[in-house]
């Protein structure tokens, strides 16, 4: 790529952006947008407008997301947004530090050199273009220059150590500030039993549970809830929702047309059949009411068998203090350490419960084998790819799908087609890969939803890292000069040596394209808007459906932590090679904080709350880049610049070691499990048991109609209160 | 080594073990040798000749230990000997198991083939020996009958693994009856907490301990021990223990001297200077009179500014029941969880009071340290000991002390010089090395004993599989071949294969030497018996010094375990390869098991009881060593015999990584943590704290007058009782 269409490239990117910001300054102001703008205060009881009447800047939104404090961010959207917050704010702190020193030393010490003196120099046209002349490329080998460049690396690493190690003390203190918090939440009442071995015959499972735990827990233990089985229940319960949706859109429909057309209104039919196409006509308010009428007992009794014969080897417990709970969650409970395992309980809402009973060795073995998916997807995911491909091409389609073939031979279509076609299994395979991640990381047997998304993410990261990072700077340079390493072979070096930094124009425009483009679209929120004003307009009937409609979601971290993961991987790699990729990387992140935090403060609503455990995982995989790039940089200057210095550099990699176990030795268990000094602070009366225990009913299990006597339907799967001498 | 050597050197050895055992048989039964052949019976106050009146069999012994339950054995010397023996035996069943299927199969295969083809065999005077005809040896390369052998490995390995898995399954249940029992024993009542942050100023560390564990465990906190620098108050309480005993000693001499000689007596003297040789004559108990009152009050001042001023940032936590203190010390305390970490407290025999202040990084460190210095010892042990043996050759010796000229140019002395000199650094240094290892294993900062000896023995291990193992098979074929191998290095590999099964006739050798002569001085007791008897002649005066000099010490698990794993691992490399080395394994491990288990009844008195906790670092090894053989096998049958279907052995070597993996996770935890289900069997009854907390007082800083006050006298380091709630 050349300077003049890195400029306009560049410059396309900037004009989208601008566009995409001013059709956002207008759109929000309409006050029928508020709820795609506003949602998360609409939803917190807030006036959405509160910040746009005040003044009418446009730019109002940067003020208001700067001046919020962590305070106002945990309040609108957890300590989770908090922590992501700081991961994007200590990135750009990393490279703005890394930059205020790189880019005055090294852009000179790069510009002023004589270029590269190997011999192939003779093959390339020997013209450096502006940007690389202001690369590493441009300094000769075994040039003196070349400590400046060493020196960098640690000054990039030490820089990274520094910001690293004050945000994961900020954020541990964050977790301990959340976790001692006097709210009472169930979760920090409650530890989760798994790996429960069978029942003496003639004993249920909650016996057993109640009388292990009462046993080892005399003064503490509150009660039990068994996980159950309620697939049918759920099954059921689910069928009856959709039956209630349907009769009140039914009801809706009925009543508009009384004010519209005949005066006795026109009563809506539909068809029972496939899909609602074919099949006996039926009044849709009649037959959803019988429908519900016939379902109810048969949920009842779902329930009742459900509660009795379908217990499982897991069961929550639990108990009338923090402390208690903390405590118990942290102890080895039985001889045979691989059963009655115990761990903190996850909140309700993110419980996976069909995780719950999975047993020991059935999960170890399930995350061995996910390990080994992952891995041949992530080594070998061209193939397929390739594979479906070559199978798609327009002759091929015509072969065995001769129906199509008046379609394709129109000239128009045959040009989109012809394309697209080639990339469409890539697009396709790119655009599913998180959902299979999610899906895959859920199969592992992991109890909850965060813990999910950490698995994801992190498969997701090493996915992108290992496809895009290493595939388009090595992969690329060897494929792009495949004729000329085969006549040459001992060429691919110099090769090597004289690609990568030009690599960096390519990174600049796709780290460009990101913050431009990519932020622009999520902050004017057009997709989803134009999705709500259609899904309003022709599909929404009655209020719950337009509120569905505008949810406004969470942050997705499962697929944003490892994206960003990806432009700190390549910032990192190119910050000595190519120092000009420090300010688009701080731009990116900086606009990205500031976007991300007006989301946070203004538009996501949290699924759930895990207290910032995402820290440590995204920690790692900031050192795992560093690692990366001081590996890189270590074999680039040795190899390619026969700088024979080079090894000054091993003593930092080691460094990043020793700090990645340092850090993991001072924060990492208080994210494991929660410190006892934590747990005892905040309420000490014993709260209402009886709201936490109900709390973690599961929905198909609760009984509507007497929301009060809940609890006390579980005498099957769930023990009875028992009241402790303290109380 | 060829057959007639074998013989003669296993008959020798067989004459010596049944001197030995005559001599054992004879010995054993004279009065005045029943201290030392029965110290544990009468150290428990049983009569020693129990066993001995009943019958006049000299083999009665063998009887006694080999119907004595394991419970017996427990009762005299704890479950630690239990697990040792449970050690001994296990291999025995694997030695068995696997020699009643490879024997009968292997060997007749490898006798009846038609001797190796290989290019070597013309050079060597291709008459094979006996006992080589029987190793795998004499089969030829690619042989369909290397199946055989190839399964005997699969044979070999499941039998561990079963073998294995029901031993650890065994050890665990001792551990937990041992833990569970309702005896009272101050460590289960005890967590230690170290890394305790620096007290605010005005605060004693004593208070902000009391404070923060009080805050934490209201219901169940006793009191508190905050450990203190006792050094010096220890050197002046030694000091005067040696005038005493002093004291002591001089009086028996004094009062002998009036029955032998004049009758007024002789008053014993000493010189006061340097080892009693110069300096002023003194009359021995005046001097140590005056000592001791002397030191006496500086003692108490020392004692009393100890507990007042020298407090570190460790101590002792007292609870009022087994499950809390379980349940205190696996749970997290602090946020920063470098600081206040807890821990089971390891018994107050054994505590390395010393080793408990030391801070986390710093055990850190110093572990690392180690390892790096244990690393270079294992590998590079020969160079300093090439160094020393090349200085103390006689030219050098008299070259560099010219005193000894005279002495050394005696010809007999000359002869035996020469003959030692060269080893004598290696036996020097292997004599010194568990020291140095025990040493090394302290300086890391593991707070108790029996952690520094499971520590040692793990260093001692590798250093004696990397150096006699792998030096003598590899080392030995390639030094020996020198000349060979540099005229012809293609053929090092051949020369490996012809070499390695006549390798097994020094192992098997070796192995017979070590039961026969080691296991008759172990069970004669001979080194001890005439120590005690010259000691006893010539310097013991009082009963204390005569106890002293026939104390039996205890089992050294550090030195004994890695001897033990060596012919674990060397006969399990040569199961296959030589089988007819199972047979000697076998007795090795039988007749060990057999004395040790008449030691463990009659002779050693344990130093501490660790519950078992050895076990999971001998299976451990015991895998490792399976692993060794099972990749060198298939080195050996891939390269060495050319047999293609080698990769067959993979699977094996992975069932053997997934069964240690399982065993871990099946077992370890509960060796590292006591399980709350453990720790809630046993009396339910509060006991008596008082003597918990006495049982921790270091001797030097208990006062011997009134013994019932001690605890009283603590104010200072240690807190008041608190009396709870609950009592």
């Amino acid at each position: 790529m050349d300077f003049s269409s890195f400029i306009t490239s560049l410059g396309t990117s900037f004009v989208i952006f601008v566009v995409l910001m001013v059709v956002f300054t207008w759109l929000q102001r309409k006050p029928g947008n508020a709820v795609i703008y506003y949602p998360n205060r609409i939803l917190r009881g807030l006036d959405p407008l509160e910040g746009r009447t005040r003044t009418r800047n446009p730019l109002a939104w940067i003020k208001e997301a700067v001046l919020a404090s962590e305070a106002d961010v945990i309040d609108a959207a957890g300590v989770d947004a908090a922590v992501y917050l700081l991961f994007l704010s200590s990135v750009l702190a990393i490279l703005v530090l890394a930059g205020i020193v790189l880019l005055p030393v090294l852009l000179p010490l790069a510009a002023t050199d004589q270029g590269p003196t190997n011999a192939t120099d003779t093959n390339s046209n020997g013209t450096f273009n502006n940007l690389d002349k202001l690369a590493m490329g441009h300094v000769r080998e075994r040039s003196p220059r070349l400590w400046a460049f060493l020196l960098g690396v640690y000054w990039v690493s030490f820089v990274t150590y520094y910001v690293l190690w004050k945000s994961y003390k900020h954020v541990s203190n964050l977790r301990a500030t959340a976790k001692s918090s006097p709210e009472v939440k169930p979760e920090e009442f409650t530890v989760l039993a798994r790996d429960i071995p069978p029942a003496a015959s003639g004993q249920s499972i909650k016996d057993q549970i109640d009388s292990y735990f009462k046993a080892l827990h005399p003064e503490t233990f509150y009660r039990s809830m068994v996980v159950t089985d309620n697939k049918k229940a759920n099954e059921i319960w689910e069928e009856i929702e959709g039956y209630k949706k349907k009769l009140d859109r039914s009801e809706v429909v009925y009543a508009e047309s009384k004010t519209t057309g005949k005066p006795d209104g026109t009563r809506p039919t539909n068809r029972i059949g496939f899909l609602g196409l074919v099949g006996e006509k039926v009044d849709t308010i009649n037959h959803c009411n019988e429908k519900i009428n016939e379902l109810l007992p048969k949920f009842e009794a779902e329930q009742k068998s459900t509660l009795r014969d379908k217990q499982q080897s897991a069961a929550l417990i639990f108990f009338n203090s923090k402390p208690a709970a903390t405590s118990a969650s942290q102890t080895i409970h039985a001889q045979k350490i691989d059963t009655w395992t115990v761990m903190e309980a996850p909140e309700p809402r993110q419980i996976l419960w069909a995780n719950l009973p999975k047993k020991f060795y059935e999960r170890k073995i399930r995350s061995l084998i996910i390990y080994g998916i992952v891995f041949l997807t992530v080594c070998f995911y061209m193939i397929p790819i390739t594979i479906i491909s070559s199978l798609t091409t327009l002759p091929n389609l015509k072969k065995y799908l001769p129906f199509l073939k008046k379609i394709i031979d129109q000239p128009e279509i045959r040009t989109v087609l012809e394309a697209f076609l080639p990339q469409l299994a890539l697009i396709l395979f790119m655009a599913l890969l998180p959902s299979l991640l999610m899906f895959l990381s859920k199969e592992e047997g992991i109890p909850s939803e965060s813990h999910v998304v950490r698995a994801a993410s992190g498969k997701y990261f090493y996915f992108i890292v290992f496809n895009v990072f290493l595939g388009v700077t090595i992969g690329g340079t060897l494929l792009g000069n495949l004729q000329k390493i085969i006549d040459q072979p001992k060429d691919t070096i110099s090769l090597l040596g004289e690609n990568l930094p030009k690599n960096a124009t390519f990174f600049l425009t796709y780290v460009a394209l990101k913050f431009f483009v990519g932020y622009g679209l999520e902050l004017s929120r057009l997709v989803p808007l134009i999705i709500f004003h259609i899904k309003k307009k022709f599909l929404c009937k009655t209020e719950a459906e337009v509120k569905e409609a505008w949810a406004p979601g969470a942050f997705s971290y499962a697929t944003r932590v490892p994206n960003d993961m990806l432009i700190v991987t390549i910032v990192l790699c190119y910050s000595v090679i190519a120092p000009i990729i420090l300010p688009f990387g701080a731009v990116y992140f900086g606009l990205g904080w500031l976007i991300a935090r007006n989301q946070a403060l203004k538009v996501y609503v949290p699924k759930y709350e895990s207290n910032g455990r995402m820290w440590p995982h995204i920690h790692t995989r900031v050192i795992t880049a560093l690692i990366v790039y001081q590996v890189a940089m270590f074999g680039y200057i040795l190899i390619l610049k026969r700088f024979y210095w080079a090894p000054f550099m091993i003593p930092d990699i080691i460094a990043s070691f020793i700090f990645s176990y340092l850090c993991k030795k001072h924060f990492y268990l208080a994210f494991f499990h929660t410190p006892l000094e934590v747990a005892c602070q905040g309420a000490k009366e014993i709260p209402n048991m009886e709201a936490i225990y109900t709390a973690y009913i599961p929905p198909c299990l609760s009984s509507e109609k007497s929301d009060d006597g809940d609890a006390d339907r579980f005498e099957d799967a769930h023990s009875h209160s028992m009241r402790t001498t303290s109380f």
